[in-house]
């Protein structure tokens, strides 16, 4: 299921997935130097590519990564990861599909040396995907509260890193439980998101979301959905969380999913609400009116 | 200077190092979903190699990692490293080294399925490495408080995983402003460790050290000190560790580095001090005793 598809791209050329791609040396390997975006592309056309990709360079900036001129700046590393994005999709003839860019520091100097590697690396791969079945849109998805907390103290929080490991674990843990998701607080206790995706609440007709400054990743449809709905960012505590008349996640890959209980416990009436639906919708047509299809 | 040496273990074989080694898909650049391991030889023999493939073994109990039967389990794991360690040192005829040893999940698996990966992937490097410059020593190392914190909510905080990019940041950042390490504290606000090294204080003649529940990586080196000098693992606050006599830093390759300042007021006396010397003495006098040098 997440075979990649034959043809992968690596720094300026196209190459078949199966051949390894990455030196021994490379700090995406060694410290999980590096950032990744994932992205879904609905028959053959990526949504949102640009935000994708301004994200990646902001990251790019907080790591200061490929800053080097050998590799062009960072405006460079963008123009190849758009342009080998569409080359990925085009050479696998994907129509509905996952796409994933990785950009590394790549080899070269000490732990510390955030200037001394030669030059970056750009991998991109791809897979088919048709989204999430539809009855888990109808049930809701079930979340279990994550005893490893989001580092908000760390510039990393913001970014979306290689270092993507507590995520996997929080998730992990919650699935071996019989949960979907994991919900991750912030170290001060407060809502941050869950381990893959944005966390939104809806109380007494608010649309609520927690803000950057809590320690989430700015995700790509969690500012599309602030855009359609006139969602409110503001810190969200537990209490307030629990007792919110609708939840719901999002992300790239699952658009908008109802969350419908947190430990065992419903939120709201226990199933997907009205306004969720609504806004899943409306980023639907979003979807649709800005692909032309 | 981190140039690999020509030859690299990858998964049962020596390979040259300028090869590509990893997967597109593995999940050790995925996720950073791996452990790693930094060893020290010394005239072609390597200190606690035991100790270092224990600690192996535990991350890797903890991260579910390599329990696979394709891979002939943990132990079978540990054993081809250990073997590698070795390997590599032969076939690069290396005398005074540090080694790397690396393991991921490998390939496979959505990212929260920690069992459907293929084998695990191990990597061994190595490169020479003579010790740090005499000079260091005699003038000791100074440290600036890291904003970021080490997130002792996580299980990682225990383990020598590649999720390593906030101790890279926090010392790059210390580096840029002149000083030579970082020291983190925990999200409970106590002193954790340094971004490379465990920290530990002399108060009144006795050592301390903070205890594997405050977010520590329990070093290799850390615990040489701890059996040669009977030093009391207890929790440390920020007054205490500014008012402490002396204080020093551990890790495999610096072994026992007087730490004399920290934001630029001084520790003690603000030099290395005599119960540092003493300690940094017996570890090397053990170093020789273990190794028969």
């Amino acid at each position: 299921m997440r075979e990649a598809v034959p043809t992968v791209w690596l720094n300026g050329e196209l190459r078949p997935s199966g051949e390894p791609v990455l030196q021994a040396l490379d700090r995406g390997l060694l410290y999980g130097d590096g950032l990744f975006e994932t992205l879904r592309a609905y028959r053959g056309q990526v949504f949102r590519l640009e935000a994708h990709l301004a994200r990646l360079k902001r990251g790019a900036d907080v790591l200061r990564l490929a800053s080097g001129a050998a590799a062009g700046g960072r405006d460079a590393v963008v123009d190849q990861a758009r342009y080998a994005v569409q080359a990925v999709l085009r050479a696998n003839e994907l129509q509905d599909a996952y796409v994933r860019i990785t950009l590394t520091r790549g080899v070269g100097g000490l732990p510390y040396e955030l200037d001394q590697a030669d030059r970056p690396t750009l991998l991109v791969t791809a897979r088919p995907f048709h989204g999430y079945p539809e009855e888990l849109y109808h049930r809701g998805m079930t979340a279990q509260l994550a005893q490893i907390r989001r580092n908000d103290t760390s510039p990393l929080a913001n970014v979306k890193s290689l270092n993507y490991l507590d995520n996997v674990l929080a998730r992990a843990r919650a699935r071996a439980r019989g949960f979907d998701e994991a919900l991750l607080l912030n170290t001060r206790g407060r809502v941050a998101e869950a381990s893959a995706s944005n966390v939104f609440v809806v109380q007494a007709g608010r649309i609520v979301t927690p803000p950057v400054t809590e320690g989430i990743l700015p995700g790509i449809t969690r500012q599309v959905v602030l855009d359609l709905c006139e969602a409110r960012q503001e810190p969200l505590d537990v209490p307030a969380f629990l007792t919110a008349g609708e939840a719901f996640l999002t992300n790239s890959l699952m658009e908008v999913m109802p969350l419908v209980s947190l430990d065992g416990s419903p939120l709201g009436t226990g199933r997907p609400g009205p306004t969720t639906a609504e806004i899943a919708q409306r980023y639907r047509a979003q979807v649709r009116l800005e692909l032309g299809s």
